[in-house]
């Protein structure tokens, strides 16, 4: 069962991400990871301190000439400001953050402790993670591609085009959003948010190419695909929500309108595809009943404006009881951006350990022949 | 550690929810999950079948003179129609179900052997579940209401009452909402659909009162209640999106409008508070880093509108791939109503698992010390 | 994942196995499981509440016609002495059950609550689910026997044979002792033992014919074959002690003597042998490094004997503290005979886990073409 | 819930443990940790290599100012032989590892992927963990000792004495034996073993002192405490059998001879113990029903002779099919003095993993709360 598990501190040595499961024989990049990390630390929002980070993987295990070896990963992130020894405790706990019901829950009057952990620098290890997963699913044709779909009040047109050709258009862009008109106005939402001394909150996109129809599973509830990409979504940091397909879209509509009608084209088998059955739309975002039905799996996550350095939040020092302003430690204006390749990264995890279960097999070889005599049988179906 | 699984067919002879790491000394009062059960089939818009279902609990392990062991609790719930050998294949898989997706997973022409399992109908396990999981944090002066926010375009106004006035309004209304007057609309919302062979969708909330601070956890993602409570309701039937406190509204504010300052009186904790800090907001839905903060958690799900029996949608025959028109097989005209039960009942179980992997214990009384002693420290803090 | 969890008290209604993760396809016959429901009842040594049980499980979900639909299936064994209401508490706890500790744990004066729990009858469940399992693998071609090895100093020797003949001989003897020699000896034993009033214990085997070299894994430590074995076999009541292999006949020999030089022949490749390589010996019992390397598997347990009904041991009475005698409810002379049913069960399963791991797959179709290939890689290799 | 997980290759970058679920506020001494990590590299029968390796922890994250915070603890252990890059396919398996039926299962001629994840070098990483756990669980005055019981023919006597007398003898012995005369004998069976260019198997014990009653479960096959010992046991390299208490010993006994009588002293209660039951004998080894029953822990494993670099073995060169000779690559004698502290650690750590699902809390403070109360309450019961 492929699973991953993260360990490190803000200001620790390190981050780490400990990956299980994942098979021998695929050719593990470090180029591809770094570009991953350096995403994620890159955008228009991101404060000062993404610069000194520089992220840049360190594959401690699993490996052998560049190829994966069937053993665990482990994969090493230093940090370049290590100093949590140094650092005081908060006793001012920020709003929004895990620092108050963290010390609560602790048993202590120090945010230190849990912020050093809560914090979304944790989301490096992830990140990492994801990338290692989509080294995986690339070798199947499936791509997962993350994006910014809103800034505040400007929402982009996401164009109906192939994963490669969405890619192309997110790198070009500062906001990593594929459509240049509405970045522009993403980009003046996050300066007036700064110019405001504030911050500014939005909504990301995950759209996975090349999902065969079977992932996941409706047997019991907890092994439905979009139950486990809800969970991926909701677990990173700042995320309040998160949709699957027309999302809560739906509570608006009548039946008639919201689900995708079935068809068969015999000679969609002929020119590749797994499966002769096809829909016209996409409403499901990809999954009917926990299972991904063939059809893109697209998701979305809003993402809160972060607590703002300039903008200070009443609070209360845990020591003295007294109120007193908290105010952020970092700089960012927006994390909406770097969200987009988080939530690319587990959403590419999940769908990789449910691509692994459903077709087994120690090394990429193996899972290929897999693949391969399920898609044939799909294709006669 | 507290987990249930299900099992059982729509029409099979009998649901099954196997629930353990559940503590000794607790009453399970068959009332009070048969309560639950015949809320779940009740409630405007629901169609014909729900009569004949009339589901009762039969507690078959994990008590002995009415009161928990320790042991794995086994809950059945008989079918009434079992008829599931008598069954027919589905060939003309029906969108926005796991028909399709199931069959092919399955590698079969037939989507009956998937939809029996993947039906709604297993909603009726998960509830008799969170009922028994209810009765634990009821102890705790814990309680989970759930209740519908909107239907189509009419919204409720959810009062600022307390868990036990507003379960009150809700239970003395037929669309289980606690505003009286949004629920005529409601009614009519209903009404329309169903005289147009329609459907209609909504959005369910669950509000969790007298939660202690501390619960869920930050220190690796998969531990955070807020993803929990996302997994968990984005695996019911027909859910297809999520929201924690001000969910997807935080995407067009502001930071200096989304994050909920915080405050301390100490006359809070010797009028019986847990703790002296409070908020006089609650945009975080209760959460905070993936921690409850010590107001009520606040969840939302948006519920789509279920196939209808009277408007057929495009679907093709699996074996002659001719073009068919399939249709529902049941008469309900929205599963909104229902789905606030089942949001209720899935958001009690994970708030009980989270409760008590905080306060460990193997009976009653001894997670009664436990949380006591906590109680005692926290008012310390 | 295959996994099973089970409910029900020794004398509470009824006995419950639930199995997760099982395909689809494979036909569940309820004769053979009940056939191995009444093995564990049979067999030399048996007391007389037996008779009353004739277990006979009811499947309650997870098939329709006979055949598996990938849902859970729910198994259902109803015990007919269902009497737990009626029983007073247990306050002089006997040794060598979790009477005491158990009460202890629960904050109780009373083993009552505890034993219905710990008793032995669970493994009837278990042995249902170890039944299921293993109509998996004898699709294919992995036979699971478990015979009685010794009992009290009475020591059988067990013949080279195939599965077949191993299960014939052992299916004719009282004993369930493949040698008829060694059970004249060990009937002696349990009568001997009888007949002082006392109990005897024994070491019970399992051999796994057919098993694929591959299963299991080496990359951590709770994946390996071996280590699960132990847990599976350990975890059944009486069981003090496992074994694979030359088990602790390790521990006074050289290394010259303990491993199984290896050797290939081609031939065997034609003659339908998965693979070329082969040993001589099989003093690893089947597994190297937590993975099966293609001999048979082959476990041991040690089984102790359970006090008896005729010999109070000394106890104390947990309300008065009183010193008391504790004497068994129960007339079995020996668990030896039963043990070797429960563990040839929990063998199974664990088996039918690992090689679901290895070769994925929703449906049985599906696995049989992924270990076709795996098959096909592997006498190329 | 504790847990922890292992990365590392024997000739990688590092080893690498990733601990999550321990508690807040734990002193974590490296100079402990670090000291385990030099035992098991010490005692007679070693080879070369352990003098090259000088282990040594790097706490990489979970800590601040020596102390636990509550977040994953990752530990680095770094290897001073980094030469995986540089080591050539092994073609030539060698029996009793998991060179061949790893390779088979990866689909590749080359048992050196295998070898370097599955070497016992992944155990310097588990000792670690374990030495981590101990921390814990010393502060509630659980001592678990680990020593060797026989090598060959030479076998030890136990004395019954307390767990700090017993660490003394062990740790002024070179075989990490609490008896001197045993141990002489020890080492003439490794000498005589290495003269003859062998080696030699053994069997090791673990014993844990001042065990609350209440540990494990008997309500689930798998918490049951002496099977997850036996997993945790059985997957050391080189374990081919493990046994709990009296252990195999019981297949010979009668049922009068293998129990352990209850008795009670109002006494002990007032000298500290934390319950007046109490047992005369220990034959059970402290679990009675999967229950820690408040009496020491005992377990065992058997230690195989691991193959020599002098004795060469059959074997087939996996390219040419030809037969080879396979010698193993490190000139231990025995494994057994270094399995003493690897049982010990494995033990360590599956203890404090049943003793925080007990007692829950966040904390070390909140968790000796709760078990004071629990003590408070078995005083009374």
């Amino acid at each position: 069962m492929l699973s991953y598990r993260t360990a490190g501190e803000s200001h620790g040595r390190a981050l780490v991400a400990l990956i299980e499961g994942f098979p021998a024989g695929v050719k593990i990049d470090k180029a591809v990871i770094d570009a991953q990390l350096r995403r994620r630390q890159q955008g228009y929002g991101r404060g000062g301190r993404m610069a000194i980070e520089a992220d840049e993987v360190e594959i401690v295990s699993g490996t052998k000439a560049g190829m994966s070896i069937g053993s665990p990963l482990a994969l090493l992130i230093k940090n370049r400001d290590y100093k949590i020894e140094e650092m005081s405790p908060i006793t001012m706990p920020l709003p929004g953050h895990a620092d108050l019901p963290g010390a609560l829950k602790l048993g202590v009057r120090d945010g230190r402790i849990v912020r050093e952990r809560s914090s979304a620098r944790d989301t490096a290890a992830r990140v990492a993670a994801g990338a290692v997963a989509k080294l995986l699913l690339s070798r199947f044709g499936i791509e997962v591609v993350g994006y910014v779909l809103s800034i505040g009040k400007a929402k982009a047109q996401i164009p109906e085009v192939d994963a490669g050709k969405l890619k192309d258009l997110r790198d070009t862009d500062e906001c990593f959003s594929p459509d240049a008109d509405a970045s522009v106005k993403m980009k003046a939402e996050i300066d007036r948010a700064r110019e405001a001394g504030d911050s500014v909150g939005g909504v990301v996109e995950v759209k996975a190419f090349g999902v065969p129809p079977g992932l996941g599973g409706h047997a019991q509830w907890d092994e439905k695909l979009d139950g486990r990409l809800a969970q991926a979504l909701m677990s990173i940091q700042a995320v309040k929500g998160v949709e699957v397909g027309l999302g809560f879209g739906v509570a608006r509509l009548r039946g008639s309108e919201v689900h995708d009608e079935i068809f068969y084209d015999a000679n969609r088998v002929k020119s590749g595809h797994l499966t002769g059955f096809y829909r016209k739309t996409n409403r499901a975002g990809g999954i009917e009943g926990g299972i991904s039905n063939g059809e893109p799996i697209v998701v979305r996550a809003a993402i809160k404006p972060i607590p703002s350095i300039s903008k200070p939040l009443a609070s209360v020092d845990m020591e003295t009881k007294e109120a007193v302003q908290s105010v952020a430690e970092r700089a960012d204006v927006s994390a909406v951006v770097p969200a987009s390749v988080i939530a690319e990264a587990v959403v590419g995890f999940e769908m990789a350990g449910a691509f692994l279960e459903k077709f087994g097999g120690d090394s990429l070889k193996e899972i290929q022949r897999n693949y391969q005599s399920y898609s044939d049988e799909l294709r006669k179906l």
